[in-house]
Order: structure tokens, then C-alpha cells, then sequence
């Protein structure tokens, strides 16, 4: 009965491992625990993810939470974690306020960084990740956005047709995320709906998602966007236990109410560099649509059209075909010639949302191992997130026409 | 064997004539034509619509057309058709820049008027025509304008649950309408790419749609938009045997091109005077969409969704029942209790484009047998009109929010 | 101004007319009539139909709908509608059991005849029927059975790209027609629930049009079947004021019930010659599916799907495509490309049920003017009739397969 | 830095351990190896599972895969495993021929069991299984057969809602399972295609599935069944390597092919205990089907419907509903309120194939832990077989209606 991965055997364990430590154990958490623990047994890794660490501010939960996720030891203060020589990437899954602090820390201490997205909660955070992600490359660390929605295998396929050429010349993409989870008014004042933590609201949460995607799928920047926002509901009840009710009587606290500083809703149009139009729209109140990310891209020759709620499919119009027998085909994205694919199931078995981030990981593990930039990198989420600055600064003034910032990642002062 | 219709027996014939005079006989007179012939098939009109004119400016293809679609005459001119006394009814199915001088001398001389859309050309004409028909209501005289899509057995079905308060308060509408015509750069140049006959592009034709049946669906006006509009192809071929390309050689004709005048697309966002939110895009440049007209209303309590492309079908969620079973159901509108349908086939067989012709006139008859204003009024159709003006004005002004005037129509001066 | 088709004009109306008889004017009546009022105005016909007499028992009842749908007479005996020389075509709109005594006088008579499905109700009176159509093909005198769902666009196109060899060596074809207006077992008791009007249940009504449209698209005949039916509900409420109830006391009416005699659905496998397998389900207890006729062909390069709810569309599957961009495609079955559209609306403009209808009108007159043969021939409405007595064999056989007779038409003794 | 699970702890890792020994490594090995690690991170387990040993028959692949897959040690023979001390539970996932003789001496041995589906390839065989698994259960030993399709949230929540009496009275179940991976004739010989090792062909593999689901949601057993099978492609050429080639040169070895010795596809119509009707059809030829497993359910008071590509949706006809709203509504099945979802990501983040087999791990450890048999029992699994058998039965005497024996399980002689 021989053991496997011993010493003298070839195996999965002799690969150079790759130490994770996680900050942040909430759903984020929990997807990436699972793809830390599932990438290297789908995929042949040139590395070996190590679940070495996780970080929470609550002992008792950051222990229960690395018992059930399976990560070997804990700690309780992000510098701890990014200061401990036994990690080699950081994995960043906490709110949008405090992304910043901990990357810079984490790659100024020789750490890879994965983070969650949005990069961060202003373009000047951003702007400083970038920066250091730029400088870390030089010192052979590497630092990338989870922007988990490029491994669908559905859109990395769309990437790739459209990469190759099949749409030919771009004229329109109409990307909605929809949610309806605010859509009844007595739904607590979350975190989320505070901007001091979440830095905005469907804008930030789900507008973030399909900006990367809509740039990622047409292969250039937004040049321009015209924005409303609205905040429909202006107060909401206080979550039970929340700190601000706190102070509060019990009395007192049930009736409770505290501001919504974010937006509910986010509508922009734009224009891509290519001069095709774009249309976008975050929502948290489209009642019955729980999840409801769609994006559909127009070009000259052909057009493509995806749906997170169906997400093993892809849709592909191919306008070169004659029109007896053209229309919009189903691709179901399950077979091994799709991407990512070849590591799963016979044809026909779906994946679900977890496996994007199983590729994301599987993605990243590789740029690291082979010394280059992954994608979608901090100068990614920095464009991203110029765009969202972009439609914060239209919605003010009245929507006017508002120029993103496609400037490169500045250098350092 | 009795002859059915005879003086003495009860019958369809006894039934008051309603005499019409029709203008233009191409795709929407064709399509008007069937209707014409076959409402009073279906339903038991009050009136008994007679075909009695048609007319049209080159004499040997109206006469054509007359027989082919079953007119008893022909006339070459408006003007004349217009002054005829055995026309009770003009039945506009020109271009735009027609409707204003067709409708004004129709109601001048007494006559009913169905009129296609976009009402008119510019808000000028169309606010001229809502008063003109204002006017004509005091002597008896109606006017109603063409937007069939409120016809469909399924809009109606929505408009009828939104009444109700099956959605509570509005939050979202978002519409398209897309078609790919255009997605060809080698298409050629035909009247609907020229300014001054068709006053706009995929704004007027396909938008004016759209923004008709947001309105109507959501029982009020759209109160500002924020719009961008694209010509993606400035210059397309003269079409072979067109009047520009009639002073050329066959080898000049062939090169010769000419410009396009109107969008290709439009995108706005609005609000509606409650708040809600809405998103529009019209394009000739979607490939592989043909006739895609989709429209979903998200409310407090529920949500609609409709795509002309499946128009015996109406999504309905319900958000009041308990998640485990709620879900978009697919109601198939061919049922006895949905509007129009009683009078039809059996369950489940489904209706077609036509047919929303067929009830439009079905409406218009009983509103001129009863004596009401009908729906869409031409007062309706200036309210598309001053949209689709706030649209062309928020797009020349760098898409700032441009408030649309919500004015009731303007009595003459 | 030129009155249209007078006598020195070109005009439809100085076409050879085709005097039309049809007898029978509930659903089926009102759907061909319509049918009969719009063919030559859609398509140009070599012959131009004339609704000229309609019949049915009751005078009065018979003389609205002739009203109604525009029949210039009306007979209340078949016979005497037969026996006028001022027709030239008689149109069987009535129920199964009296279509065999029509047809023949009809075609004794010289009328050509256009009969609804299923052919007879009995394959005695099939054979009957097949061989006096044959003979008066001599006589030139044509013949055809009202398998409307021939003459859907898409199942026309289905046809087309079968017949090119789009699909291959024929593996499969698996197909249901789901209604669910007896899942009620307080539904009444109808001539459709009786054996002696009806000849069958679901399989007569729905699975007929199964097996037609089955062979048609495979183009080849069902070589045998095994078979299993069932009555769910044995007894049903008589239908207020039906002959049955008529001698009873109103509280005895309103107890009374009757048996049902018919199945009340069908399902049965089978083989094609060709040795494709088949299956095949007729039911009017699938609640929630009002008209669902569904058949999906798979051969070794690709596959068809068809949806009758969804009629403007056909579902592709090419397998010859790289597996990385297949997928089934929706046609949208509303281009100038596909069969019929030609003459109807722009792309994306959906027909409805009633157009299979003008469609059959169509081809018949063309092939009556043009001295062949139409389909489907009462030939093929006889091999439909002896695939449904080899079910009904088969089904008192404990399912044993039963081989179908797949001579051709007997000669007369 | 607390280590989690310490002693003194509260703790996952002191939850009693289940050590599971695993036999065969292909794709189920694959599957269940994900599923094992996966079950209590995601849900909370009252035991511990421990992938403690892996078992195939080729010492450098077993050691490869336990290293891929995470099992701690290997084996080479299943007796070896079954003897093992340290193991509590055998998982069976090899080929059908081996199923018996494995779970007969675990059970023998008092481990647990998991068996793949089919339980065996002989009725004599399941029926053994079920004796030894209910004789194992007065030594608190169980057994479960891995029809892991019952673990869909959808389908799950479907049987949850018939249980509760949403359908009433049953009437039809149709259920497909199509895919196309021999629609190639020239596809290769696998141990799939040989009776000797898989039982039989489309039937065992695909039609298992689909017998077990429509008992399963039915809630009764089918009573009996008319079948005909098919194998289109008779010979099939020799997979490269394969142990039949072996012998041959090179060349011969290209051209060599063997028989096909099972059924490429099979369809059954059947009758459940109650009367209710059913269709099934099972074939590896559907060209463009990849994995299109669809069950359709309707009773008197509603359906239901699933289609496994696309896992996250049920479709459901609440019957009581006013005509004018009714309709199929798609449930997307992931909220909290459906089964197993509370455990997993937030509403409408939807799970894939792979999660049917954590269900099933947490179902399973979840009737040890509390002494109660596992659902699907090796008494279901028989339950499949007999109908299976029947199937044959029938198909071999042309389709003759053939009842299943649903006699309990036998006890032993």
C-alpha cells in the first residue's frame, strides 16, 4: 500500500506550494475557500495552493469559520497576516473600504495579491494599487482583481469568438445586472447601503461586474458615459444588533431607522474609444430577477448574448450565414472544446458559480508561476473603476456626457 | 336558400356603414387593408367598415393595389379622396412628413381619422394635429393614432394587471427595440434614412414605439431623458431607380451615394413623473435581431416582461407569493379571458403581427360608434412626439437631462 | 377614377374564378373562411376563390355565419350543396363522421374537395375516399386533406432542409400534442367524447396531426407501432341542452352524465421504414399546455425541433459545426427566405395559426390550376387513418407492435 | 494564533470520522473524490468524512489519481479495501459487472455502502444487494444507490411539492434522456457498448436514471411497460490500445472492429400503480443533446417540469390559478427556501452537476449518523432493475405489455 505524494514518488505535493493567506471569511470567503481547496484537484497546477491562513477581527468566528473552510491556522489583525514569512499571497475578501490598506501592505511585503472587486472605493485608492501592482512586478509579486465573471466558460468563450474576429466591427453592447433584493422597503440598512463601507450601491456591487465585462468582451475602454442615479428608498430599518442600534432601547431600536447613503439603482449609456454605443443598468430592486446579469454585444457580423442565470450557455447569432437558416443558437458551453472545460465533466454536465472562482485561481496560479501579469490586473480594476467615477461625476450634473479617465496607471510622484 | 344581408333580415349589412378612404398602400396599407377586411369577421362591430377608397399618387399601382387588397375605388390625390362625402374615415399609412396636412384637412372636412405613426414630423405638426382633433370631438369627429403594439393581446393583458396594482409601485421600465437592417453597410439608401421624409431614424420609427408603450403601460409620462444617438454609416448607396440617382449615368448611379440624415441608433435613459426609472434603446444595427421589441416593468410587488418575437406570450412574477414557487411564468395569452381572445380560436392557437391591426380598428369603431375619444389619441401621440423632441434635444446638448413638456395640448392661439 | 377589375382592366378579378361550398361553420368553418378571404389578397393565385355558398342544418344559424364570414348563400342539406353546378369546390368542415358520405358525392359530383383532419373515421371509409379521389384525378378533380400544420412556415422549412439532407441518416423523432381542457372531470361531455361523431379521442384529433406531420418531415411511412391508451374519466356531465339531456327533467339534466367512449390520450412507439425509432403522445390532460404540438427529428448530422405554441420559430442543430460554436439554433422562421414569407410582412413579423389555413388555400388553388396533385391527398390522409387503426389494433393487443398496411391505395373491386 | 480543532476546542475535526474507502477512479471516482471533500464544509455533517483509501486496479494510476483527488492511501484489489479495519464505508463507483460481488462483501464486512447506479446488471444480482443491504440494516449498516439525480434542487423541490398534493390526481409523466455521443458511427467500442461489463446500453446507463426519477417523483412504482430498443450501428471500430486490439499488428488493429453487443436507444411507454401514463426515452443518438435529461410531470391540479440542462430551473403549472395569469412559471431554484440551498451562495448563484453528488454525501451521512436507511436504498435500486428487466422482457417480445414485478424485497432462502 504505497502512500501518495511521498518523498521518492512523483506527485501533486512535491510542486512548490503556495501559501494563501485570506482576509475576510463571509460569502466571499467561503467561495474562495472552496476554489483554494478544489483548482489543484481539477487542474494540474504548476503550483500547490496551501491554505495556510485566514483573517477575521472575531477569534471565536475566524476559528469556527478556518475549521469549516479548512484553512490551518487563523489571526485576528490583517497586518499579522500580511507580516507572517510563511504566506505567499494575499487574498483579499473584505469590504471595498479597506482593499487599499491591505494590498499596499501586503505587496509592499513581498506578498502576491488577489483582491476582491471593486478594486477599491475611490480612483485615488485605486490609482495607488495600480501604481504598486506595477511596482511589485518588478520584484516578480503579482496582483489581480476578482473580477470572477471573465471564467464563466460561456464568457471566456464570447472573449475568445470575439477575439478572433467573429463580430467583426462593434456597434452595441447592453449589459443589466439585476438584482431585487432592496425591492421591499423594509429590508435592513446593511453594510452595503452605508457609502463610508461600500463606497456605492448597485453601482459599485453589480455596475462594477458588467463595466469589466463589457471591457473585457469588447476589448477596449468606455470613452465616455451619461449616468442617472436614485436612491429610491431614503431609510431603512437598522439591522438587528447593529452597532448604530446599539446605543438604542429595545423599544427605540425596532424603530430605528438610518439613512441609505449609496444608490439603488445606477443607468448609464456610453460610448466605446471604437465608437460603439453601450447601454448599462444595477438594480437591486428589479423584483423576481435574483441574479440577473446579461450582456449582449452587436457587431457587423455577427452578435453574442449571455445570461448568468443560464450560465453554462452562450448565445451567438452568426450574421454570415445565409438567412434561411440563420438565427441566435444556444451554445450549451460544456464540452471540451470550451474553455476550462477539459478538466471537468463529459459533455453536458453545467457547471455552477463556484467553478469561476476555481479559474480565477487556476488562472492566477499560472501567471504567477510563469512571472507575468495577471488578468484582469489592478490597472484593470483601476479602469473599472475610473469608469464608475465617471458615471458618479455624470449623475451629479445632470447627466451630461462625462470622458472616463484612460490615461495609464500613473507612476509614483 | 336565403341570401344572407337581404333588407328584411336581421344582419351584419343593416349595420351602419363606416365608408374609408385610405393614403398609401405599401407595408401598412397592406396590412391596414386586411384588417379592415376582416374586423368585423371576428368581432361584432357597431359599424360595418367598408373599404371605399384608396389612394395614392401613380394611378396604375394604386388600381393595382386597390383590387389585390380589396378597395371599391382609387384616387390619385389626397385632396380629393379627402373631399370625397362617401368617406367617413381617412386612413393615413404615408410618411411622416404627410400625416400633418392629411389629418388637419381630414378633420377639416368632417371625416374620422386613423392616423400611422410617429404622429407626426415634429412637435409643431403633431401639437396642430392634437388640437385640430381636440377640436373635431366637439362635432362628433375622432382621431386615433397607430401605435398597435398597445393591441397585442399580451401588452393589453399587462396594462390591464398594472391597473389592477398587480405591481405596486414602479420602480423600473426598460424597453428596446432592435432590428439589424442596417447592420450591412451596403444597404442602400432608401426614404427611412433621409431627414426630411421621415423626420427621424430608428428614434422615430422603432423608438417612438417603444416610448409609446412605456407610457401606456406605466400610466404616466416619462418626465426628462438623457440621449445619445449614432450614425455608425454617414454615406450608403443610392437605391437603384431612385429619384437622386435618376440624373446620373448607369456607372455614376452605380458608385453614387448619398447621405444618411437620421440616427442609426438611439439610447436614452428618463424618469417617470413618479420616479421610476427607464432605459430605451432603438437600433437598426443589431444583428440577428429583427423585429426585437422587449419592454419589462419592475414594480414593488411584481414585474412584466414582453418580446414581440414571442408576442402570444406575457412573463409575469409574482413577488407576493412565497419563494420557493415564484418564478417568471410564461402566460400564454391565447385564452378566453384575455383581451380579444374570446372572439378568436380555441386555447393555445396562437394570433400573429396582423391581428394587433385587426383590434385597433376593432377599438377605433366602437370608440366612433359610442362617441368617445379613442386610444392612442393624437393627443397621446404628441406626447410620444414632445419625447422623441427631448430625445433629439438631450442628444445635440451632450445627453444632459432635458425635462420633457408635459403640457396638455395647446388651444389654438 | 377607375373603378379596379372592370372588364378592360388587368385585375385579379378577371381571374377564372373558384366557386367555394363548404360545409360546416364552428371553429373549422370560421378558420377557412377567413383563410378563403385572404389568400388571393396575400398571394398571387392562378384561380380566384369565391365564397359562394354555405351550409349548414340550422337555416338561421347558417345564415349568420354566413353573414358573418361573407358566404354570398347558404344550403342547409349537403346534398343540395353538392348538387349545384355554381360550385366547384366543396370545403368538409364538419365532424369525422360524415366526411366520407361529402367527399364522395362531392367528387361524384366533379367538385374538387378540400376536407378537414382526420380524413374518416374508419380506414373502410379512408380507402373509399383515397380510391375516389384517384379516380377523379382522371377526371381532373383534385383532392386534399386538411393537415394545416403542413403550411406552418417553420414545419414547411423543416420539410425543405429534411428533404436536402440536412439531417442525415433519420434516427429519431419524438413527438407529443398536449392539450388539457379535459383535465377538469367536471368538463362535459362534447361530440368530440363520443365515439360514434368522433371515431376517436385524442388520437383521432391530435395524434392524427402527429403522425401526418411525422411522416410528412420524415418523409417515409411508420412501418408499425405498440401502443398503450386510456380513459381517465369514464362518465362526464352532459352538456347543457344536448340531445342526451333533452328528455330529462331539469334536475335530472343536471345529474345526468354519459359515458365517454373515446380515449382520452395515446401513446405509442414505432418505426419508421427506414428503422428510425419513433414515439409519439396525444392527451387532452396535460394541465398547463393549451395547443402544444412538439416534434423533434435527430438525424446523424443534425436535428429539427418544433413548438407550435412558438410557431415563428424553428430549432436547428447542425452537427456537422466545430463543437466549440454549435449549439440548436431559433430560426426565426419570418424572413423573405422561408416558405410563404415572401408575400407577407418584413422580417421578425410573426404569423399565427390561422395563416396555416391560407397557406393550404395557397397550394391547393395552385395545384387545381396547375392539374396535379395536392398535398397532403386524401392518399395521405388514408396512410394517417391506417397508422390510427394499427394504434387502436395494437392498443387491444396488450401493446404488442403492430405492423401499419402500407400498401398503396386499393383499386376498386 | 488558536489552531482550529484543537482539543479543547469546539470543532469540525472532533465530529466522529467516517472513513470512506473508494473503489474506482474514473469519472464517478472523480466525482464523488469533489463530493467527499466538499459535503462538510458546505454543510454541517454529524460525521466526519475522511477520503481514507482509494482502490483501482493499476498501482501507478490509483496512487496518481488518490494524489489528484486526495485519498490518503491506495489499493490495488477490493478485497484489500474491504478487509481494511480503518474503513467504514465502500464506494462503488466501477463499472456494473463488479457492483454485486463489492457491496455484497462490504456489506459482509459492516461497512456502509455507496453504490453507483445501475445497482447491477441482473435483477438476481440487485435482488441479493437489497437482501444483504436489508439484513445489513439490523447491524446498523447501510446501504445507498447513487441515483444522484434526485439530489437536483429542483428536483427535489418537485418532489417536495407532489408529496404536498400540488399536482392532485397524476395522470402523465414523460421523461427523456438524450444525448449524442454515438450519433458518429464511427465513435469507438468502449466497455459501454459490451453487455458483458455495462448490463445493457442507453437503457441501464441513461433509462436507469429516468426510471428511478419518475418513481421517485411520482411516488409509486410503474405497475408495467412496452418497449422497443434499438441498435443502429452494429459494429464499431476498436478503441485504440483496447485489450481486443492488442493482439493485432497496427494495421489491422485500425481496421478492426467489434459488436456492439447492447442497445443504442430504447423507449417505453408504461403505467404507473395509480394509472397514470408514462413515456421514456433513452438514446445516445440525438444529435445536439448532450446530457437532455427532461421529466415532465401533470396532474389534475398542476405540473411540473425539469430539463437537467438547465439544473437551476423548475418549471411549475399551478393549475388552481385564474385562466388570465396562469401559466408555466420557471422556478430558479436557488433560495434559501429550497432544498439545500440555505447552505450554499445567495440567491440566484446558481450550483452545476457536481453538487448532486454533495447532496447526496450529506443525505447519506446524515441517515448513518442516525441509524435510518438511506434514500435511494438498494431496495429503490432494485426497484429500477425489475423495470429495466421488464423493459427487455417486452422489447424482446415485441413490445408486448409486460408488468414489473414489484414484489418487496425476497428474503433470503
Amino acid at each position: 500500500m504505497a502512500e501518495p505524494g511521498t518523498e521518492d514518488g512523483p506527485g501533486e505535493r512535491r510542486r512548490p506550494p503556495l501559501r494563501v493567506g485570506m482576509v475576510g471569511h463571509a460569502f466571499m470567503g467561503a467561495a474562495h475557500s472552496q476554489a483554494w481547496r478544489t483548482a489543484h484537484r481539477v487542474f494540474d497546477l504548476p503550483l500547490r495552493p496551501v491554505p495556510a491562513a485566514l483573517c477575521g477581527r472575531n477569534a471565536d468566528a475566524v476559528r469556527r469559520a478556518a475549521e469549516r473552510h479548512g484553512w490551518a491556522s487563523t489571526e485576528t489583525d490583517w497586518r499579522a497576516l500580511v507580516a507572517r514569512e510563511d504566506i505567499d499571497l494575499v487574498d483579499i475578501c473584505t469590504p471595498g473600504d479597506s482593499h487599499a490598506d491591505i494590498a499596499l501592505a501586503a505587496l509592499a511585503a513581498g506578498k502576491h495579491v488577489l483582491c476582491e472587486k471593486p478594486l477599491a472605493n475611490t480612483v485615488a485608492e485605486a490609482e495607488a494599487m495600480a501604481r504598486a501592482a506595477e511596482e511589485a512586478e518588478a520584484r516578480g509579486r503579482f496582483a489581480m482583481v476578482g473580477f470572477n465573471y471573465r471564467r464563466v466558460p460561456a464568457t471566456a468563450l464570447a472573449r475568445r469568438m470575439i477575439a478572433e474576429g467573429r463580430l467583426g466591427r462593434l456597434r452595441h453592447v447592453r449589459a443589466t445586472y439585476l438584482q431585487d433584493w432592496l425591492a421591499d422597503p423594509g429590508a435592513p440598512l446593511t453594510w452595503r447601503l452605508r457609502r463610508e463601507r461600500a463606497g456605492s450601491g448597485a453601482l459599485g456591487d453589480l455596475g462594477a461586474h458588467v463595466v469589466d465585462l463589457a471591457q473585457y468582451l469588447a476589448g477596449e475602454p468606455l470613452a465616455g458615459v451619461s449616468a442617472l442615479t436614485e436612491t429610491f428608498v431614503r431609510r431603512r430599518p437598522l439591522p438587528a444588533g447593529s452597532e448604530a442600534a446599539r446605543g438604542l432601547s429595545a423599544r427605540a431600536a425596532e424603530d430605528a431607522t438610518g439613512e441609505v447613503t449609496v444608490d439603488d439603482a445606477a443607468l448609464f449609456t456610453g460610448r466605446f474609444a471604437s465608437g460603439a454605443l453601450a447601454s448599462f443598468e444595477a438594480t437591486r430592486y428589479a423584483t423576481g430577477r435574483k441574479n440577473s446579469l446579461r450582456i449582449e454585444l452587436n457587431g457587423e457580423h455577427g452578435s453574442l448574448a449571455f445570461d448568468l442565470e443560464r450560465l453554462n450557455e452562450l448565445a451567438y447569432h452568426d450574421g454570415t450565414e445565409p438567412g434561411e437558416r440563420a438565427g441566435f443558437r444556444r451554445i450549451l458551453v460544456t464540452e471540451p472544446e470550451h474553455p476550462y472545460l477539459d478538466a471537468w465533466w463529459p459533455p453536458g454536465h453545467g457547471l455552477g458559480y463556484e467553478h469561476t472562482f476555481v479559474h480565477q485561481i487556476r488562472d492566477l496560479v499560472h501567471a504567477i508561476a510563469e512571472g507575468r501579469r495577471p488578468e484582469p490586473s489592478f490597472a484593470d480594476g483601476l479602469r473599472v473603476q475610473r469608469v464608475l467615477a465617471a458615471v458618479e461625476e455624470s449623475a451629479a450634473k445632470n447627466a451630461v456626457y462625462t470622458p472616463t479617465d484612460t490615461r495609464s496607471v500613473p507612476t509614483a510622484p
